[in-house]
C-alpha cells in the first residue's frame, strides 16, 4: 500500500472530479464552469456527451484542481446542491486522494488477479485493495505476500445463501466500494447483486453477446470463429447482460484447439478487466440504462 | 478483363495447386511430394494441417510449378487417381491460368461491390467476373462502365421462386464457379443454396454468432457493445450459420449512433468480404464440417 | 456535389465550431461557455486539453447549435474579439454549412484518390472538391465522370518553378482551403509550401520517422520489419517531418516481397489519409509546434 | 521446474523438429518426407518457404512424432547426414523433451521478466530458466521465490570487461542456449555478442528502425507520433540492427506524456518479447542474413 499512498500525496491531493448526468438544456456547461471558477477550482480535463441536443440526456465529467481541496470539499458539495437542483442533476464529487476500497473475488485461475495486482503495484490502479475472497486456496500465497488479507470461503450450490451472507458481511465491514470478479466461477444471487448496484465488475470470457453463459471457448471452437474475445461489464441480475464497459478480441485460426483458445483468451481477459477497473476507479464510467458512457 | 488475362500469361501459366483432405496416417506427405517430383513439378508453397496426428483428418494445400502445365494437367490428374485412392483422399487440382467465373449479387448498398471491383481492377482478385445481378438499378452504371454484364432482376417475397429460377438459369448458362453476396438483401431459398454447395460466399454485418439475422447494427447499438464486426461465410441452409471464412471488428463508443455504426461497419464489411473471396479464389479455404481450414 | 449540399441543408445549417488555443489560466471554460450561452448557442460537443494546468497551453474545440446561425455569425465573431483578447487567444469560428474547398494532387497511383472520392460520394467527407491536379492522365476519366474539373500539369525537376506557379495560380483562383497530396510524387518547393501553411496534407508510405524519404517499402523489405505503416501529416519545408495527424500499420511476414508490401500498404495509406482529411475538414486538428492535438 | 518437466513427460517425449535451409531445387520435400517416413517418423506440422523457386534459398521446419525418439535420435541424425550433403543443407534436429537452457538478464524494470516468469509458470514457455542475472537487486525476491538462481553482478562502463567475463563464465558453466535481455540496460560489447551468435534476444522499446538507440519514448513524444511500438530482435554488433523477430504497436494521442508512453509501452514490450522468446524456443525462427523467417 505504501507506494499507492505515496503517489497520492505527491500527485493529486488537490485533484477532484465531478460527474453529472441530467436532462439536456442550454447553459449547463456555463453554469458548472462558473461554479467551479467561483470556487477557485481550475478545470484540467473535461469530457461531455449529449445523447441528443434536442431533449436527450447530458453527461459531463470534469477533473479539477483546487487548493486545499480536502478542507473545501464539504462546502463545495453543499454549494453545488442548489445548482444541481435547478438542472435536475444526478451528480457526484469524488476526490483522488480518497482511494476507493476494492475486494477481488477469484477462483482457481489467477491470471486476472495477477494482472490487477501487477497494475496496482506499478501504481497504475489507484485503489485500496482491502481483501481478496476465494473459494479456493490457490491465490493465498501471492496475495498474502503483498500484505493483502485473503479470505478462503468455500462455496457450492448447496451452501450459496450462507456463503453469500458471510461475503456480504465482510464487504460491509470493510466498506467496500467495488467488487471485482476476476474469474470467480460461482453464480451470485439477485440478493447479493442488489446490495451492490453498479459496484460489481465481471470479466466474461467471450465477446458478448456471443456465447453468453457457460463454456464460451468450447462453443467458440465448435462454431469455428476466427476471432475470440472478452467482455468486462457491470453485474446485474441478468446473466452476462449488464452494461458493457470494455471488450477486446484476438485472432485465432483452425489450428487452435480449445486449450489454445483458453490460453489466448487469458491474455485478452486480463487486459480487458484491468482497463475496465481502471476506468471505473478513475470515475470515467457512467451507467445509463443498460449501457455505459466511458470518458477515456 | 485485359489486365487480368495479362497477369496470368506472364506470371502463372505453369502454376498449379493441389488440395487434399484424407484420414491422417504416416507417409502422406512423402507420397504426394514424390508424385509431384516424378511428374516434374516443383513445390513452391505448401501448407498442411493435422487435426489430430493419431487418427484425425489431414489437410494439405500445395502450390507447384510445372513446365507446360496446360499440356500435362490431364495426365497429372489421371495419374494421381491411384495414389488418391490408396489414401482415401478427397482431392482437387486447380490451375492459376484457369480463372474461376464469378457472379456478384448486390442490392442498394454498393460499398462491398465497389471494393471487389477495385481489387479486381488492381489485379488482386484473379477472377473472371462474368456478371452482376441486382434487384435494384443503383449498380448498373459503374458495372457496365467496366464492361461487365449487369442483370436487373427485381425481387420480393411473392415472386421469389420465379426470380430464383431466372437467377439459377443465368448462373448455369455462365458456368459460374462462385457466387458472392455483396450485401444482397434477399433471402435465398434452400432450393437455390443446394445448387451451389460451398460456392456462395456471404458478408454478414455482425460478428457472428452475435446478432444473427436482421438489423445487427441496430441491435449492437441497443446492447451497447464496444466493438462491432463483420463475418464472411459460406452460405448453407441455416441462416448465418455456415462455415466462417473471415471476421474482423472495429472499436466504437457511446457517441456512435446507429448510423455511425453502419458507416464504420461498411469499412469492415468490404475488407472482410474481399479477403474471404480472395482466399477462396486462391484455393486457400477447405470446408470441413461447419468450419473452414484457411491456409494463408 | 448535390448530395453534399443536400446533407448540409438538412443536417447542419445551424451548426458552428469554435477552436481556441491560449495560455492556460483559470476561468477560460467559464468565460467561453457563458459567451455562447448569452449568444443563444447550445454546446453539443466539447473537447479540451491542458498541456500543463500550471502554465502550459490550453486548447478547446466546441461544436454548438445556434438558431439562424448564418445571420448571427458576423456579430458572434465580432463580440468574441474582446473575450479572446483578454485571454490572448488564437481562435477561429467555422460553420458546417460553409464547406472547405479542396484540391487533390495525384500522380499515377489512384488508390488514395479513389478512397477520398468514395468517402466524398457517401457523404462522409463534407467538402467541396474544387479540382484534381495531376502530372499524369490516369485519373482523368474517373474524376471527370464525377463532374470534378481535372487539370493535367506535366511536371519534372527542370520545369518545377513554372509548374508550381501554374498550380499556385489555380489554387488561388479557386480559393482553395486544403490541398491533399494523395500520392503526388513530385517534391514541392519551400516557395509553394509557404503559400499554404497548415493547409497541405500528405500521405507518406511508411511509419514515420522510420523510412523517411524515398522508397520506404523497398527499405522496409531490406530491414525485415514485421509491420509496415503509413503516416498522414501536414507538409512543412522539412521532408516528412511535418506535424503527424494519423498513422496506422499492418502486419507483414517473411513471405511478403516488395510488391506485397506495396499492395498491403495501399490499403493502409488510403485509410490513414481519409481519416486525416476527415478530421481536418471537421476542424478536429490543432497544430501546436511540430505536433497535432486531434480531438476525435 | 516440476510443472515444466511434467508437461514434457506427458505431451512430447516423442516429438522432434527438423529445420533445414538450403539452395532451392526440385525434390527437397520429397527427399525429406521419404527420409522421415522410412525412419518411422510421422509429420504432424510442416512449414516451408521458397524465397524464389528459381534459384533462391529454401527453408523448411517439420515437427514429427517418432516412437522411442530418445533412442533413435542419434541414428536419425547420422542417417540424415548423407541426404543433407547431397542438397547442401544447413540442418538441425531438436527434441521437445530436451529443454533449452535460458538465462534472463534484467535491470530495474521488471515487467518483461515478470511476463516471462508468468508464461513459464503457466507452461507456455517450455524452457529451463537456469539463472537470472541483474545489475540491480530489484528482481531477487521474485526470482528466488520461484527457485531460480539469481546473480547480482553490478555493472558500469568502467568495469565492463570484468563484468562480462564473469557473465560469460556463468553462461558457459550453465551451458546456456539462449540469453534474454529483458530490459537489461547495459551495452554488451562485441566480445560478448560474438560468443553467442543468434542466441541473444533483446527487446527494444521502439518500433525499429524508428528511434534506434537511447530514450525512444522521449523521442517519440518529441516527434508527436500517434503510435508507439516495441521490437524484439537478435543481438548483433550493430546496435538495434539485428534480425527482427517480432514487433507490435499501440495507439497514443496528444494527451499522453512521456510517462504515459512508457506505461503503455511496457505492456507492448512484455507481449512482444514473450512472443519472440516462445517462437525461438519452439524453433520457429530461422535467421537468414539480417532477416528472420518465422514459421508461426
Amino acid at each position: 500500500m505504501s507506494n499507492i499512498t505515496d503517489k497520492i500525496t505527491f500527485q493529486s491531493k488537490n485533484r477532484g472530479r465531478l460527474l453529472v448526468k441530467c436532462p439536456d438544456q442550454p447553459g449547463i456547461v456555463a453554469a458548472i464552469s462558473n461554479f467551479l471558477f467561483e470556487h477557485h477550482s481550475n478545470i484540467v480535463e473535461s469530457h461531455q456527451y449529449s445523447m441528443d441536443p434536442k431533449g436527450g440526456t447530458f453527461f459531463i465529467r470534469i477533473e479539477f484542481d483546487c487548493e486545499n481541496l480536502e478542507e473545501h470539499a464539504a462546502s463545495l458539495e453543499k454549494d453545488f446542491e442548489k445548482l444541481a437542483e435547478s438542472f435536475s442533476m444526478e451528480w457526484n464529487f469524488t476526490y483522488v486522494h480518497k482511494l476507493k476500497k476494492t475486494a477481488i473475488f477469484v477462483s482457481k485461475e489467477l491470471h486476472c488477479l495477477l494482472e490487477l495486482l501487477w497494475e496496482w503495484q506499478s501504481g497504475d490502479l489507484m485503489t485500496d485493495i482491502a481483501l481478496v475472497v476465494s473459494n479456493h486456496e490457490e491465490a493465498r500465497d501471492i496475495v498474502e505476500a503483498l500484505g493483502i488479507p485473503f479470505y478462503y470461503i468455500p462455496a457450492n450450490k448447496d451452501i450459496r445463501q450462507e456463503v453469500e451472507e458471510k461475503q456480504i458481511q465482510l464487504l460491509k465491514d470493510h466498506q467496500i466500494d467495488l467488487i471485482i470478479l476476476a474469474r470467480y466461477m460461482q453464480i451470485l444471487t439477485p440478493h447479493f447483486v442488489e446490495q451492490f448496484p453498479k459496484q460489481i465488475i465481471n470479466i466474461h470470457h467471450s465477446f458478448l453477446p456471443a456465447f453468453i453463459g457457460a463454456r464460451p471457448y468450447e462453443r467458440a471452437y465448435e462454431r469455428g470463429v476466427k476471432l475470440i474475445g472478452a467482455t468486462s461489464h457491470y453485474v446485474t441480475n441478468d446473466l452476462d447482460e449488464g452494461p458493457i464497459i470494455e471488450q477486446d478480441i484476438a485472432r485465432v485460426n483452425h489450428r487452435d484447439q480449445v486449450q489454445d483458445l483458453k490460453k489466448i483468451g487469458r491474455s485478452i481477459e486480463r487486459r480487458v478487466l484491468a482497463k475496465a477497473v481502471k476506468w471505473h476507479l478513475e470515475d470515467r464510467v457512467i451507467v445509463h440504462g443498460n449501457k455505459t458512457v466511458v470518458f477515456q
